[in-house]
């Protein structure tokens, strides 16, 4: 009659909920396996600055063609690699890795390589080999599988290879049921999609079929790496106080304020404990429980501390987003606009928007919103997140002149230490104030400027009726005239043409020259 | 150069990722908070079949009245209680608990308590109180905190008091930081809507204005109590398999399919591991992984085990459901269908759906929908549901002649051993195909029904016309045609009235006799 108590290890967590980290079935798995390794691997590269050269490939290696079936998974990386020592618990131990920062990475739980290596695992039964250098030694070659109940890797294989060339990099194989025919349009999606925003990288894929899709890079400029960074005092809580205290060298609370704190110099700090009521040179291991929870309240209520730091943030940047977009869409029309860098709750966040017209674009009904956050694509439960209710139901573009018909696409990208997601699985954003307001406000300035050339280019085409009317009946007027004066020659009409012309040489025509 | 690995523990991960847990901000934290301790309360009671009395009381302690502040929240129920031992872990330790069994409980991640209690303690620094009692010995009191990076219990105090009743239950007392302001229409909703889907309990609300809310038992009925089961061969995975078999005192293929799950006979056992090509006689435990993972193909394709068990289920049932909504809504109209078991993946599920209309439910413009998942309710992302994608797009309203200004409220309830959850914080369902259809029929079914009610109410309200018209000029005419023929008296209509009756009693009018 009494209940009974277990514990169970964070690996068997997520294994019983593998739903929430994007492991639905087989279709959602290989999907969220590929874009979790794709994704590790431009961040691994892109940290250390090298122009990602990644390598996807898939094959069905089950007898019978049907689906779903067991396939063999490789990707490839020319990044940084791993440390030998650190292969097996970063491969085979679920919340161990390099991610626990503040920093902006496309990977935030620290959790999609290990959940596709334990999807593989639970439905093949086979060990996971991974292949990787720092370029710093030999290569390293393990075999390993996860003990889920304990999370803890298992290491069935160890080799050590030379290194003449100081390759670097990560080769991760695996084997995993999937539903490779259910997933296929998604996949490439998002394959297409990494390479609007990732222009610098050349991603080559091969699908089951031997089929070879490749998106090869459109510029050899890459953005600044992100960096790491101290917390914003606005984005402190009693634990995370507690943690510095706990190893801060400082003495004094005016130098626990700058060390630790992003953006706090003399004349803050100073200002700061002034209004909180603290000794300026009170040690800070010595604060009561009382004292730390006020110091957090005051630090969040203080008003006067700096914005936070976005140079930390790795934003695409205009040009770069423009070159992704033409790299994707050729469009008639595309304009980028970069916001200024803003804050929710201590994080900073930079808005990047781009609006494109015409080229590859099709019309399908509503526009087209392309989702990006930290560089990766946002591909699933697109009407729960905060960009598609700004596009959908906060803009209004018939303000902008916009026909529904348009051949739009509008392409949202957030970059932040913390993006704010709603699921482990990365699906889609929170619409916190902070920004839904940017992504707002940058998506009606790129809507101004198309509404700009949307204006231009209707002139224009007016502007083209008119003169295809008078191209049409001049000549015609011309030779009757002619005919009834008795002339042999018609008079030359380009003259006359030309003076109807409202816009000099933009106006000019080829034709009935 | 290289990167620093580190491993968090599953505490940290949840403190460093408590958004996707639901305690986002001081608004949805309170919501959150009283909605998890009210669930497990709940559970506790209805596990052993205790008609629970739960007491919940909110009290704002910070001495501005401003939100958000500090808040003392104290829930009080009389469950079944936690054994003395087991107290520290349960509500100082993630992922250990009582809710990892297959078993329809309304907790399924065994978080949302400790969740709590953590983000208590990180925003005020104040330990939890505990106090709790089986009903067989002392009561035990403890004060505990949290140590999250190590993900331990910290026990500050431990006392024993006498249990001369034999009381059984639990309190649990926190503070926490709140936006209560704008948290409170919510946690209204949440407590009226509990009072619907467990009509059968006393849900007793202080607010921190000192205003009482009530829910009060409508029925000493509950629902049987949830049993835990095994596996159905459809729901098993290769680590799921390897687990049974390491613990299995099985000596014999066939003895091995009976005992570890569900509905599997004699009959059934041999036919499925001929199909299998297994031997009968072979013992369990010197499976190769090979034939672990052939095995686990053939549990998850062979068609002829019978269908889960749906009998460890606890649904509502169409008469408390019913009750439920007539003492919430009192509505003109009320129907209720329970759909036979279906399963999903292997796990069983129940869908019952409830359409009301009139009473004191509201047209406010789109179709009221009530979600509930094992007796919880759902109020956060309706649009990502599947019982919305149901109500809203997939069911042709007009098809059953409901008029778009209907004052109707739709009520869904899933209950299962798996809620297919797309969030840790239970916000929403995941359209799985089976699912969806299964609500889909039942809704179709209730609006069946009130097609009927509303096609009589319709006629009933015309007949109501005809007879007003007639009611209105017969007098007229009555007493026009006796002046006109020189009578003194009027002749009695009633007799006529009755004879353009369409319906009997039903037509009958009070007014005019």
């Amino acid at each position: 009659m009494t209940e009974l108590f277990q514990e169970i290890s964070p690996a068997d967590f997520f294994y019983r909920n593998r739903d929430i980290a994007g492991f639905t079935n087989p279709s959602r798995a290989i999907y969220s396996t590929l874009r979790e390794l794709v994704e590790n691997s431009l961040d691994s590269c892109e940290t250390y600055s090298h122009l990602p050269d990644i390598y996807i490939r898939v094959s069905q290696i089950s007898e019978s063609e049907e689906d779903p079936g067991t396939y063999f998974v490789r990707v490839q990386d020319n990044g940084c690699g791993v440390p030998p020592d650190m292969i097996p618990p970063a491969f085979g131990q679920v919340l161990f890795g390099s991610k626990y920062k503040l920093r902006q990475t496309r990977g935030t739980f620290g959790l999609g390589g290990k959940m596709a290596i334990l999807y593989g695992q639970i439905t093949t039964h086979k060990p996971v080999r991974i292949i990787s250098s720092t370029g710093r030694g030999k290569i390293h070659e393990y075999e390993l599988s996860m003990d889920i109940q304990h999370n803890k890797p298992i290491i069935l294989k160890h080799k050590k290879h030379p290194n003449q060339n100081k390759w670097h990099g990560t080769i991760i194989e695996l084997h995993t049921e999937a539903d490779y025919t259910r997933a296929m349009s998604k996949i490439l999606d998002y394959m297409k999609q990494t390479g609007i925003v990732a222009p610098y990288a050349n991603l080559t894929f091969v699908d089951p079929k031997g089929r070879l899709y490749r998106s090869v890079r459109a510029t050899q400029k890459m953005p600044k790496p992100p960096k790491e960074t101290t917390l914003h005092p606005h984005g402190v809580d009693v634990e995370a106080l507690k943690r510095i205290i706990e190893t801060t060298t400082t003495r004094t609370m005016k130098d626990f304020m700058k060390t630790h704190f992003q953006r706090v110099g003399n004349t803050i700090a100073r200002r700061f404990l002034d209004s909180a009521g603290v000794n300026h040179k009170k040690n800070p291991k010595r604060l009561e429980p009382e004292e730390i929870v006020r110091l957090v309240n005051a630090m969040k209520t203080f008003n006067d501390f700096l914005a936070p730091d976005a140079s930390c943030l790795s934003p695409l940047g205009e040009e770069l987003l423009e070159a992704g977009i033409n790299k994707e869409f050729t469009p008639e029309f595309v304009t980028v606009h970069q916001r200024r860098p803003a804050a929710y709750s201590g994080f900073p966040f930079i808005v990047e928007v781009g609006i494109a017209y015409g080229g590859q674009i099709q019309n399908t009904g509503k526009t087209a919103l392309y989702r990006f956050a930290n560089k990766i694509p946002l591909l699933f439960d697109e009407s729960s997140d905060v960009s598609w209710k700004v596009v959908d139901s906060l803009v209004d573009w018939r303000h902008y002149k916009v026909p529904p018909d348009a051949p739009l696409a509008v392409f949202v990208h957030l970059c932040s230490t913390k993006i704010p997601y709603k699921t482990v699985g990365k699906e889609f954003i929170a619409d916190r104030p902070d920004i839904e307001r940017e992504i707002l406000n940058a998506v009606r300035e790129t809507a101004r400027r198309l509404s700009i050339f949307l204006s231009k280019k209707q002139h224009l085409e007016r502007e083209k009726k008119r003169l295809d009317v008078f191209e049409e009946y001049l000549p015609k007027i011309a030779s009757f005239s002619a005919k009834l004066a008795g002339r042999k020659t018609v008079p030359n009409i380009k003259q006359l043409l030309r003076s109807v012309m409202k816009y000099g040489a933009e106006g000019e025509r080829e034709k009935g020259n």
